[in-house]
């Protein structure tokens, strides 16, 4: 009999049909023994409505206030999912992320996580009850409700998993799994049967959109073994773990894209020590996250910074560069959405060379520009035009064979 | 420059614009310089949808779950009644009732309110900002969201009003006073510029849906001086205080209808004391509220004994109901819906007679049957048939000239 913590998104609970069907399938795990603490996501569509009305009152709406309002999404699934629990005769206890004793530092509407008191669903545990958890969420210090950001019920999920050491941590999702690529660009991608952290972690990073990578790292962090798998049926998803030995003999384990890029070029910045530190601290304070940086070759004792954000930033950064740019007297900057980035990833890379190489290629057959490239030791990324996003993944999955046999770990 | 508690209801915050509308009233008032605690309900429809989805998930959801759904709907409120005001510039800042220090007995569902902690809600004022408060809500002594049944946000306005020793407390509603009668159904009605709180009382525990009777209780025992007013108008409304003393000229001061009321009958219950007890006991401990009792003449050492509670409360009336009946060996309970109340008050009735034997008259002259009575001091009421429920009340409120002239305090 094991412990195990599940998370359900917002699809899988995005009516009241659907939140039936997770309770009966929370019943079976229970009727065999299991302890069981449920995390949940709002209804689909909810978040989103709930901005959306925010924003028209407001455009820019206060992060605390938006916070108290999005909470409310998940509140209301804990209580609908108890309830269908109770009407098939299923003890269980709702609690928000406050309750379950979830503490964040205070980024509204991108807390972090900073400590979890799981005294009172543990006690609840005990008594044979399922614990369903409201994801996404927290409170401060101050005892406002906080929220995690993007992918937060993953975060709360693994979090929750690493705290009550949990056997397993089931991320339920509308896909069955982590795939070399993505099925709907490449037809013949297919699904991963185990990854370590740092693959998925590159995965999650660079847009693959199963899970955040934070939620990730948080695993990697305590350990926590999780699996992906579907909500709409009984497949083994992709298990998350640490890495082992036989993991290096594939190169490559998938290719991801993020469609969701914007640049920001800052042009004409004297090239001297401390500047490029002054505009990512900044930027660092208003808590956006950068992706890629590039700084071009100095001409005439001046050079070019680049660096990407996701495009929901992209307003917040430009705000924050605007004045620092001018301070620093910088010539211009420069902001430009539309891109996306493809990136391969594999822990097999390390002892492999070539890769890159095989990978401009195969988007040079294609006639596709590259406009920025990154690398790591187990990944590499360009930046394209959105344009010729899927074109490229298919290039990319194709030359490296991913779609050819079932690789497995 | 004053203190003052306003609550807005739900069809007043029914939709964005609505909302808006409300953050522009509440600017007016704060830009000439008086402090302001709001409280608010949920969007109107928001409650009735939620309860509406945990019944399909359950006919008779767990309370304390449905207490953590429905406190989600003023929490939306308060949160986008802040942004709006934000948007026009006034300082604001919401409060969960929890936050706001409301701390409730555990009757979950119908929670009364024990103890409020107003320290951050007076910081927050000494702070120049708007407090905006979720009505409805609080919170128990085990940390768990509870909700204060119906009319609850008024109770939270009023309870905020004492505690914070407020100026006055502003009821914005759909009507914009106390009328002698429903409008609606007697077009003559008059707005009542002054009532007391015995009156108001009556009236609310009548069924005047202005207010429950609660929340004028709770302001008479603290002497909080409100004003029902209409939040689509700026006309002045009633204002409830303490008893003047040239309210007693006008005998009768409105006629109120109750149609959602149900009798239940309890019939062949043994003579003998303590049987009545044991059944309104066993109800009180259900958190039944009985409205009026009827104990017909004993017969052959039986009687029979009736009592009314809210169409609402029938089911659950009825389930505490029969297994006592058939343990004390009642012969039969029988439950009937369909009836209403229609109530004369007035604390000029103290020194008046006669006002039984006119209502009784005019009832009688339409052919409308009384099925049960109840007088007190300041009002009588009568249980008939809901089909006569209307030309019950224009009879009544004609007999006694209510439309005729502006009767002031």
């Amino acid at each position: 009999m094991a412990l195990i913590v599940q998370k359900y998104g917002g699809t899988s609970v995005g009516n009241l049909e659907r939140i039936a069907n997770v309770a009966r399938r929370i019943k079976r795990w229970h009727d065999q023994g299991h302890q069981l603490c449920v995390v949940v996501s709002a209804m689909s569509g909810t978040t989103d409505q709930l901005i959306s009305m925010a924003r028209q009152l407001c455009p820019h709406p206060n992060e605390r206030e938006l916070d108290t309002l999005l909470a409310t999404g998940e509140q209301v699934t804990i209580a609908l999912l108890t309830i269908a629990l109770h009407s098939i005769g299923v003890p269980a206890e709702s609690f928000t992320g406050a309750r379950a004793g979830i503490l964040t530092d205070g980024t509204y509407t991108k807390a972090r996580i900073r400590n979890i008191s799981p005294d009172k669903v543990l006690a609840t545990l005990a008594q044979g009850k399922v614990v369903i958890v409201a994801g996404f969420q927290g409170q401060n210090d101050e005892g406002y409700v906080t929220t995690l950001g993007r992918g937060g019920s993953d975060l709360s999920a693994i979090a929750m998993a690493a705290v009550l050491k949990a056997d397993i941590c089931q991320i339920y999702t509308d896909v069955d799994g982590v795939y070399t690529t993505d099925p709907r660009i490449v037809p013949e991608a297919r699904k991963i049967r185990e990854l370590c952290y740092d693959e998925m972690l590159e995965m999650a990073s660079l847009g693959s959109k199963v899970m955040q990578s934070r939620s990730v790292e948080f695993a990697k962090k305590f350990g926590v073994i999780f699996e992906v798998r579907s909500s709409l049926n009984d497949s083994e998803g992709t298990v998350v773990k640490e890495e082992t030995p036989d993991m290096e003999s594939v190169v490559v384990r998938g290719v991801s894209l993020d469609r969701n890029q914007a640049k920001i070029t800052v042009g004409g910045v004297p090239d001297k020590p401390g500047f490029a530190a002054r505009i990512f601290t900044a930027l660092a304070a208003a808590s956006v996250n950068i992706d890629m940086i590039v700084q071009n070759v100095s001409e005439q004792g001046v050079t070019d910074i680049s660096f990407t954000v996701s495009r929901e930033e992209l307003h917040k950064a430009q705000q924050v560069i605007e004045p620092i740019a001018r301070e620093i007297g910088c010539k211009s900057t420069n902001a430009r959405e539309g891109l996306a980035k493809v990136s391969v990833v594999g822990i097999g890379m390390r002892s492999h060379s070539g890769v890159a190489a095989n990978m401009f290629e195969a988007l040079a057959e294609k006639g596709i520009n590259i406009e920025m490239i990154s690398t790591s030791e187990i990944k590499i990324s360009v930046i394209i035009s959105e344009t010729y996003a899927e074109e490229a993944v298919r290039a990319v999955h194709n030359k490296f064979g991913l779609g050819a046999t079932d690789r497995r770990c």
